[in-house]
């Protein structure tokens, strides 16, 4: 969990993640159910993500960052998660079980693509990460990391950007295994190899690409 | 929720049913998820069917019925959910929201038709279904039916059987609209009929049948 460069990241996000390292050790908790007087306590990892992603909301304004919910102002869009800072910088949330991997959805490609050729200040989201482990009923976070689109996603064997492909339709990115020492792909190092990459899949994935949309619309 | 004909169901089914809905008036909850000393009230409906089976065996437990859960003694087998009473009769639970409709499935179609021919006894489970309301977190059991396979289950325009179909697909059987005053279709009255559906269906649907097989395993 060391950072080489600090810069690259929002002064409102540096700041989340460093309280948020702070008080990771006091990070274990979970969920319960009851009915009546009768409650348990549930195993089951269903819904997680959205809990963790729900859970860093009211944590961050109770620690006094600044942060807003855009669902809190009744829009449902689907990114970003939060937005921080006076300029309302873009900052997502992911999680994923420690002892399983990172394998969540980053974004649906397609709409990805499209969104990231209208705005391409998309990229410079923010990403705050964590790793769980579930024992019967008792979550820990394990870790948490703050990243860039480009330091967690790799190529693959059949397209340039490790997508997640069933009967030859791509649905999702995915992440790469930025945390493993030596992994079969690298991440990644800077914007525009994720950039190439992503363009350079969707063309050859669809015979045409958003690139030249997206170099006009970068300022 | 009256019933004409109470012995249709198992004894202990019977009685837990009629001290469900005495309890009826108290069962109002719901989820909440905390990391750390902050603590979220979940509004999301993921995984609360689940819940409320697995409350459920502990709500059993602990108003003293007869009840056994297959899954305790490390088995993974799809059904039944429960066993009840001295001759471990099945028992069921579904749930579904009751703003929306029952729409939970019933059964795997496939492996349905292939237990019950192995297993005509399957035929024979008790059902035990709650409906709920959630207000933003907070948790309301509305309606508990004690219901037969063959009074859940109706026709539909394409199948005997109302089944789950995706692209030419069956998958799971899906409930009638008991509950309903008019349904469009209306649920099956007897045993019979519904298994007369169910291996009609599968003729249909995969030109074979097994009711030579279920009626030979049928004592």
């Amino acid at each position: 969990m060391c950072h080489t460069n600090k810069l690259m990241y929002h002064t409102e996000a540096n700041k989340i993640y460093d309280e948020l390292l702070n008080q990771l050790p006091t990070f274990e908790g979970g969920t319960s159910f009851n009915i009546g007087n009768i409650k348990i306590d549930v195993q089951g990892k269903d819904g997680l993500g959205g809990l963790i992603e729900e859970w860093f909301g009211v944590w961050a304004k109770e620690n006094n960052f600044n942060i807003t919910d855009p669902k809190e102002n009744g829009s449902s869009q689907e990114f970003p998660d939060y937005y921080i800072g006076d300029d309302k910088a873009l900052l997502e949330i992911k999680s994923f079980d420690d002892s399983a991997g990172a394998n969540f959805d980053l974004a649906n490609f397609d709409s990805y693509c499209k969104s990231v050729a209208n705005l391409p200040k998309r990229t410079n989201a923010d990403y705050l990460i964590f790793s769980y482990t579930l024992n019967g009923s008792k979550l820990n976070i394990q870790n948490i990391w703050i990243k860039k689109i480009w330091e967690i996603t790799c190529p693959s064997a059949r397209y340039p950007l490790k997508t997640q492909v069933k009967k030859d339709v791509i649905y999702n990115i995915r992440p790469s295994s930025w945390y493993a020492k030596n992994p079969k792909f690298k991440s990644f190092t800077t914007k525009e190899e994720f950039i190439k990459a992503l363009f350079d899949t969707q063309e050859k994935y669809k015979g045409f690409n958003y690139l030249k949309k997206y170099l006009e619309n970068t300022v």
